[in-house]
């Protein structure tokens, strides 16, 4: 079986384990959450020198970080990525848009607002540019989702369980306003009820 | 023919003109630059609401947006993406890697040092952490390139394109020690030594 160390509150966990439970693949669930140690010990550093969750480790020892990575590689082959080269591209360009432009503001904001360790960063100087940029992100997808049902297209893809970590949670975690942005907040409702879906509290059936 | 807007001084519009000439494919530029207006024009904001290079429009007019998405749109069934599934997804974690973790410090770091428009960004708290985190970086990159000669395995990839660009620059634009990093510094001898190489200042044949 798979094993599948992840952060219970990150979205960038969350993606993994949502395509996870779509696609049916069982995996072994390491908690790795910030404090915990688990991403700070020396397995787990031999495992990725950058200390990073989420982490998928094969049965054959193999392993692969990088959120979107392992989406991409599980997503193969399945409805989750079209086939069409070019099609394919557009599901490629939303993700590295995500982890260069919304992650860099949308969850750094809610991560800054949710977690203790990072109450330091709760100042002007740092979360007023974040919103404005976050908010600038959510005007582009918004331009988007007004086209299309789904980010690269009319089917739900990659792309779309990969921003939808973080942009659910935008305005509960991190202050955003999703009322200004009415093609994003349908588009949430689509994703979600594309079955089966699960919370970010899902963690699978097989605790390690 | 295809038209590429790019960034005369930006690493990630470099690495799309670097696989281009790699691959002998023929482009017709448009520079981008800070400034000059092009990313903030109506017809740009048509093409990528986002406003961002590098971004490639084909002769149909569709267009391609962000850099590593449009390395790995090029790089398919040329020698600069593996064919095994799981080879891909390793480039594949690089390349969000790079997006994430490498652009947002090192590329940033070198930006702010650079561009006249970002000086009042010139302080210890906001340069300090960034030379930290980039330097970590780099020996991430290190861990990886004392164990293969390229990022991903034995053979040079989009992956290493990708994060030739902004490190090759590191030392001399972020004011980054290159020197702690041996393994880097020879593998950045490596990319270069793979004919056809080009400059950051190489901006393909056709000017638009």
């Amino acid at each position: 079986m798979l094993t599948l160390y992840s952060m219970p509150s990150s979205g960038n966990s969350y993606k993994v384990r949502l395509l996870f439970a779509k696609l049916g693949i069982p995996f072994r669930h390491v908690a790795a959450e910030y404090g915990s140690g688990v991403t700070t010990s020396a397995e787990f550093r031999a495992l990725n020198p950058h200390g990073r969750v989420p982490l998928v480790r094969f049965e054959d020892g193999r392993v692969l970080s990088e959120s979107n990575a392992i989406l991409l590689y599980f997503a193969e082959g399945t409805r989750f990525l079209p086939e069409d080269r070019f099609d394919q591209a557009k599901v490629h360009q939303w993700m590295f848009w995500e982890q260069n432009s919304h992650e860099a503001t949308i969850a750094v904001r809610a991560a800054i607002l949710s977690y203790e360790h990072r109450a330091g960063e709760r100042r002007p100087e740092i979360l007023d540019p974040l919103l404005d940029a976050g908010h600038r992100n959510l005007a582009t997808m918004d331009v988007q989702l007004a086209k299309t049902p789904f980010l690269a297209g009319n089917s739900l893809s990659a792309a779309d369980l990969c921003l939808y970590a973080y942009t659910h949670s935008a305005e509960t975690r991190g202050g955003f306003d999703l009322s200004r942005f009415p093609a994003v907040s349908a588009w949430l409702a689509r994703v979600e009820a594309d079955a089966p879906h699960v919370p970010l509290s899902w963690l699978g059936d097989n605790p390690a």
